[in-house]
């Protein structure tokens, strides 16, 4: 039982990241600001209110770098990826639902892509973004020197601060929970380069989870 | 005396909230973050302000579920709607006045109304937006593991993220108070209306209900 | 020396205070929310910095409730507002120096004054918006129930919410430091009408100290 | 090894702050609210996640008041300060590289400069924020009346204020490794005028140190 309330946390604070976010980007219209705060915010809330359940990952990315360093089971790891793109993608169902009857195309769902940088730039963004963002949530949670109740709110604003960084190079993803489910329902060119917001998260997660160790905020 | 500040508590924030929210409609012009805020850090304010006294919910559909879940009597329960819908309409009585004296049409209150989609789908916008708005409420109010202090915060800031994502399908109300008083002073759809509004907010508080259960955050 | 200490934070946090929030007016041609948040947060800074201190008034209003329900002396009270008003002046001083050197015309200076509606609502407007405030002000700092370290957070977003409401009435004051300083660089209206943001907002603190007794916000 | 954690978590810390922050005045094409929360919010971010190592400065003139009061030792503050430069210098190359894979020209990274007002005038800005910048730091980081987990949110909304104020007056630097990166690369008149962005921000923390003793604020 106790199981299935965290998978259901996950799944629950990454639907919430991706509708919210991606229905900032086209439901509202909105700006940078509007945007970056959509997704960060959606972390934040989703932290305080689920995190005391399983933890608050809400994103593979980081998923991997707690398994990395044994904040977390593989298995618990391997149910926390599934719940998150799971999540993901029951989100951006529902933005198309509500983008259709707007009588708006469905081809556009907040779906990541870039298109004036090439790949390998767009590989170091998402690498980097992620590697700060996932350093940062080790250590607003370290037992060394986190931030206690604080971090939740610490880690959504870090997230939207990314996103005003990255929003114009590669939208900005940093999870690929975030990505894949916007990509399946758009399809187009987000689905076609979806292994880039696979792959680089997951490369900036790893090294993070090193560069941690290195700062001592793995240490309990 | 203690009843009756329970029900003063519950009739200024809902006003707060009304008068706040739907100013920065209508007064202020606001844009999507400015209304979202708006709304949002109204609900905040006056969690801190006057949730030390009643609990703080200015939403009749929060007070549904509270309810259910055995978070209150069912005497305080109708004397919290009354004192909550009572709050909304000399709420939108000020803001008649204030619309009024700048010479605005007073047909535009901040009502909540739907044009672009249909009945139905705004039922579903309107309780899918409640269930989830007041299962983070019950998760961060939680005995089991809520936030404490924080709480005021994220619920906050969770009702701006809703409205972000809803504003343009429904006009984002989440709360039978907040739409009942406008419409009574600005009349039109937002009247004929209403129902939706009451109706679909209150589904969504029951299923919320019976989800916190199911997460354990109703546990003592 | 305490007690020079006290007015110098009074002093400091009204500069700020003013400084900022008719910079953003201003220098800065700030939008709604931006003004809202520019004057709210610098409240919010000025209590974490000096409220330590003096306890964070930076408003004669303020002080004029806390005197009333006995949480200050009288003769504190009068330090208090003559270096508020005192930190309103200079900080409406540098203001008229730095719009002069962006050669901007020194008439405008973020002073408060209304033109489209008349005296008796402009009083209203303010002496409303003042009690909603100060009412909360005693709540969250109440002995009874108040938030201790969130104190300073909600004020400020108070402030920005009564600000979003209004700004297009009156400019919202809601503080005489806050209208008399701009008000004797810009001259003009904001002169003349300067007995209404002198009259209304002590009358609403006033009504505001009664409401909170009735709340039990005075208890200990 | 301890050394080095700190000093690269000052390293890091500065980085975030010229990274995101420069990154909103020119990637994202900022309006002042947003650029002013992308720098104010990137301290708040680092303070959190490395200040627990640090003491997170991120800012040479921080790091001179500190050193002035007693805080820290002459060794820690040459090493501080030099990991800041450096890392705004990376932070720096990073912009440079994105702006130039947009296709956006290379001497506009979000460097500080003043057009419109003199060298004086400039000091006088900058001096004066960096002043009421340090005063507000050793405030809330104070053991007589600090303000623990909430001094890191108090700074970075600090700076964002600030910002608002000077951004069209200097581009509110207040810190000299946030105008040292950016000039390098962009050159220009931003690196003839350097030393204003050096000298203006160190004369107001030194006078922000002896305040900060006036105030009581170094008592332990």
């Amino acid at each position: 039982m106790n199981v299935v309330r965290k998978y259901t946390a996950e799944f629950l604070g990454t639907f919430l990241l991706v509708l919210i976010g991606t229905s900032a980007v086209v439901i509202a219209n909105g700006k940078v600001l509007t945007i970056a705060l959509a997704f960060g915010l959606a972390i934040t809330i989703s932290a305080y209110a689920f995190g005391g359940i399983s933890g608050g990952h809400f994103n593979p990315a980081v998923t991997t770098a707690m398994l990395i360093n044994k904040r977390m089971s593989g298995k618990d790891a391997v149910g926390y990826i599934i719940a998150q793109i799971f999540g993901g993608i029951v989100a951006s169902a529902f933005v198309a639902l509500f983008v259709n009857a707007l009588g708006q195309p469905v081809s556009n769902l907040g779906q990541t892509d870039f298109t004036v940088i090439d790949p390998w730039m767009a590989i170091v963004v998402e690498a980097l973004m992620t590697f700060l963002f996932v350093l940062i949530i080790l250590n607003v949670t370290s037992a060394d020197h986190g931030n206690g109740q604080f971090a939740g709110l610490v880690i959504g604003v870090s997230l939207a601060l990314f996103i005003i960084v990255a929003l114009n190079l590669t939208g900005a993803s940093l999870n690929p929970a975030r990505s894949i489910g916007p990509a399946l329902f758009a399809q187009g060119n987000s689905l076609g380069d979806l292994w880039v917001y696979i792959l680089a998260p997951e490369v900036g997660a790893v090294l993070a989870a090193f560069a941690s160790r290195f700062m001592g905020s793995e240490q309990k």
